[in-house]
């Protein structure tokens, strides 16, 4: 059975994280340059590890794993301009196979309004730059 | 009728690009950092642009619009490290509505072994940064 | 009379911001890339910026006036790692002329130790971007 | 006896690049944001390093040595807007010390203006960062 993307079964861990946009991330038209969010959603995901011990230092250190991207989809729902706030959620999701699934949903601070959706997925990768084929079980397991 | 993505019914206009992987590009494990990789499909774009018309600066000064991007999509299927070449094509494929869409593909060079696929969709939004729902002429009808 | 670079008559108005190392933002040796830097100095300059109602967005506003960097100069004293957190230290610096003068400090967190020297020297242009020869009064009486 | 920066006893070994602005290095007000400048300068350098041998690769492959940057300085002159070009001279100087030093000076295409001038210094580190304190043979004797 094929997975839908965004049909999430996701066990539902989430991180917010605030995101004030700086100077150099806008562009001419003084909104967030479009290739800016993929920062964004790195500083999301690192967030979400810190919280439950997924960031790529632990894994690396732990593990003895990198865990590089393999597909990244982005949905620019609205602008952000320069001096503006949001907040960043990043939510984990399941995946059958050996890959780290995460969306994301970044809106705008005080009203809310959604900015962009997102989606990543990773995969596990040992020190030998071999691709690790079996979820490894600290994820099954949790930390 | 839905559109697929990656099905393309394109009119097989493209550009091809070399890319050389610049120091400051790569991360700690060597090799492209992804999210350097929007830029690569900007340079692209604007590479396209230069052959048929269609670069930013044309499109703002002769037809008063911008094309902000509302969807991108990459997936990452060989990694890249520093020092390697690339070439990048870039093809414009049409779309029902006043969208702009182009697909992209990254290969190594000499190995031509492929490192990415992409895709980005464009609108048209004018100089009050309403968006444009007709397709407009200059794109129809070639510039 | 020429101003030493370096041999401040400063006022000691500064500001202190934490800066998190961002995978992003480290090269293939590990460390921060040399070019990263700037942004983290921009960091400080905002943030000093909030607090003291300098900020650029305030100083466009208010005044009509933009603040271009015409001089900046860095020296690197120490490598700084993915994962790694620091602290910079943003001091405001009298200067004889219509400029505004930052020097900056960032050290390591917690052992302090010497990172990084800057110095940024801005001038005031207005909105037809031409240079603004005498010091804005906001910057003579505060603001 | 120091060595005054800026007044170069320079062997005048140089190399030109041109360099294309592009749309994601322009900031809100359509200018090339001052942070990126230290890019083109490695662009610089690495164009410089093919021709004469230095580039990082060859430096770190040959001869096991890193060349961190320890010192920049940028004065920026004129500003430079999207889609201008530019050349880029980047010009190495001897160092009495076990460090290497070039100047860069950028200038707009074709009416020669003068955009930007710039001098970085590197060290040379060896592969357990620890400092080299004499000049490799490689840098005296020439490759």
């Amino acid at each position: 059975m094929k997975r839908s993307l965004f049909i999430p079964d996701c066990k539902k861990l989430s991180a917010v994280l605030p995101i004030e946009v700086r100077f150099s991330e806008v562009d001419s038209m003084g909104i967030v340059w479009h290739g800016n969010y993929p920062k964004y959603l790195e500083d999301g995901r690192e967030n979400f590890g810190k919280k439950y011990g997924t960031d790529y230092m632990s894994i690396f250190n732990k593990h003895a794993l990198m865990v590089p991207i393999v597909h990244m989809q982005l949905s620019y729902k609205k602008q952000l301009f320069y001096g503006e706030s949001a907040l960043l959620t990043t939510t984990f999701c399941d995946h059958p196979a050996a890959k780290i699934c995460f969306q994301y949903e970044l809106r705008s601070v005080p009203d809310k309004q959604l900015i962009l959706t997102a989606e990543t997925i990773q995969v596990f990768m040992d020190t030998d730059r071999r691709l690790v084929l079996n979820t490894p079980p600290f994820l099954k397991n949790g930390k």
